[in-house]
């Protein structure tokens, strides 16, 4: 079926008409199998599916309506071209109600005619056949594509699980001290990351990190940095609590970051609470937006200037202290929430957070609500909200 | 356009056989529309794309066939049902060759059979805007599915990076012994790691893991792992290197992996090769296949009856010593070679394996030959080979 322009089955039983319809067919350059019975006809065109069928009204068998009706039940694209004497021309309407393609009356004049009608048929069968092809290979690649895509959510699924066991509990009180936190991945796995501790029986502390990116590679150095972050919290309170401090955990953090050289370095903001001093000590390695301290009734962008870790060998942290009021709220978001904002600039971004905090919006659910948070259900990167407070 | 089964466009002059259709149609369900000249129905078609047109041949204006050509030629989807009276029936061909969808006779004897002629029309019409609006949407899920697919696979890539940092390079020679290895994810994360490290002048431990299950989840215990190997290794380097052994640092490894009760346990072989002694210390938590060791011509299994890390508090490993020849090769495998060797127990890939390296295949290539790996794409687990071996 190759280096032709296409297959007819020509039906009929006269001859003549054989002659020179299949004659002038395949010097146009189509195979042409002819049939002289209807019967026969419609094994022969089960078996071959040809493209076009030229079929004459009055043909022996079961007759050319009946076989025009079987073909086109069975399959809509094959094209059938029917003919007919003068005095058959009352099967036209019926013929077209079957789904014949075209109707071309006997004897045919014009040849051209007919070659055209044929020419049209094929065109149109393959139209369809590419049609009906192109919806498979569609079907077949859309079922594909969601076997893929759902393989790799229910990885990343299982993956968000076990970074979870990571993550402290999302609500704790140390005493008068609460702390609350929320974190809403733009993916499965997040690059923000939270933890916090005792340190001894008056000091809490915590950090809100944000690994540049989002996903996989991220949430990896969450990992590392949670299992880091232990093991120098744990050394500097093995030796002494005392010496646990904001700035001393980032440049030991930097320091074992910097040799790994992941590509990718980190934004956090490191504190600690002194409940018997009633103050907070704290360090910031280019967290962003400065978190905001509700204090006693006044509100404070708490501004850092430290480098990030991760990329700067030898940076040298050092810790701020503030005194803190017996009532406060000390709000840490991650800059994805500058993200989620809409329509303004960075500088209005953070205006806006300050009216948040003046407003009085100082627990998890009043900034989630604040923020549309609730609705966000594509956020364009990591989202991390950590509220530590003391209401008295 | 609702509540109705359809609307029909009528293109006609006649008051009579308008009024006999629009009424027939009208009685029948139909919304009908009359318009007299057919270059305003054309005008009307287009704003209003019913399903079905009924027109004259002989109507007034562009005339029945340039109406006709028109709509067929903007949209193969309005069903055109063509009227002519018994002189103009010479005008059935061609109005098929147009693309009419049916063809009446006037005057109408019938008009369930005109009905029926519409509500044809009017299926057809419903069938081919489905189908195209199917492969429409086809064509937007699948396009969402590619882009979804892509963020997904983009990350899971970006966090292949990061892991592929976490892993020591392939290759590595220290004095006469050869380190090799080869990992080959499911995914694109790998629940299989390998690590290896100098101890001492003499002294090189190696160790190869497999978390259970594979992809993200179990890639992120891989970095938990190095990082605590790490920890336990210069803990015990930093006292004492003669400390340094392969049973204490799977002791300590599932002490700190109890705690975190991830729902992921690991089988690891840990070793290490005194190049002094010339001997093999090693401890093997639940490691499967047994690694093979090719000793001076002889092989040998080298199985280990350690229970996997990660599951049972308080388990004390212990080691064992195996004299090495100048000559050996450690072959060491993750369970997930056993599933890319086809139609076999696992007994029988365990002969096979051993027959790999009674047959001299010692180096990666030549195991990575003889397990057909590098045709390997889709591997159902994640695969890992660590060869370490001295040749004088």
């Amino acid at each position: 079926m190759k280096d032709h322009n296409g297959t007819v089955l020509l039906v009929d039983q006269e001859p003549v008409v054989i002659d020179k319809i299949a004659g002038w067919l395949s010097g146009a350059g189509y195979r042409v199998e002819v049939v002289k019975d209807s019967a026969v006809a419609l094994d022969w065109w089960r078996e071959h599916r040809p493209e076009v069928v030229i079929c004459d009204v009055g043909v022996s068998g079961i007759g050319g309506l009946t076989l025009l009706s079987a073909i086109t039940t069975e399959d809509k694209e094959t094209q059938v071209i029917m003919l007919s004497s003068e005095s058959d021309r009352e099967s036209i309407v019926q013929a077209l109600r079957l789904g014949a393609a075209d109707f071309l009356l006997k004897p045919i004049d014009d040849y051209t005619v007919l070659e055209h009608a044929v020419s049209r048929g094929v065109a149109d069968n393959r139209l369809m056949r590419q049609n009906r092809t192109y919806k498979e290979e569609l079907e077949a690649t859309n079922a594909k594509l969601k076997e893929s895509f759902r393989l790799l959510k229910e990885d990343q699924e299982a993956g968000r699980t076990v970074q979870l066991k990571f993550l402290p509990p999302a609500k704790r009180q140390y005493d008068t001290l609460s702390i609350d936190y929320r974190i809403i991945p733009s993916l499965y796995l997040s690059g923000d990351f939270i933890d916090y501790f005792r340190i001894s029986e008056h000091k809490i502390g915590f950090y809100l990190a944000d690994v540049s990116g989002h996903g996989a590679s991220s949430a990896f150095v969450t990992i590392l940095l949670k299992t880091m972050a232990n093991k120098i919290r744990r050394k500097m309170l093995t030796t002494l609590p005392e010496l646990f401090s904001p700035a001393g955990m980032l440049t030991s953090a930097n320091e074992e970051l910097i040799p790994l050289s992941l590509g990718k370095h980190l934004a956090i903001f490191c504190g600690m609470i002194d409940m018997q001093k009633n103050e907070l000590t704290y360090c910031s390695a280019a967290h962003f937006p400065p978190p905001l301290l509700v204090n006693g009734g006044k509100i404070q962008a708490i501004d850092g200037k430290g480098l990030p870790l991760g990329i700067f060998e030898g940076v040298t942290y050092a810790d701020s202290t503030l005194p803190l009021s017996d009532d406060f709220s000390l709000i840490l978001l991650s800059d994805g929430v500058l993200e989620v904002i809409p329509d303004k600039s960075v500088a209005e971004k953070e205006t806006f957070l300050m009216e948040m905090a003046s407003k009085g919006h100082h627990n998890i659910d009043q900034v989630m609500e604040f923020l549309s948070l609730a609705e966000v259900t594509e956020a364009p990167d990591d989202i991390a909200i950590l509220i530590v407070s003391r209401n008295s």
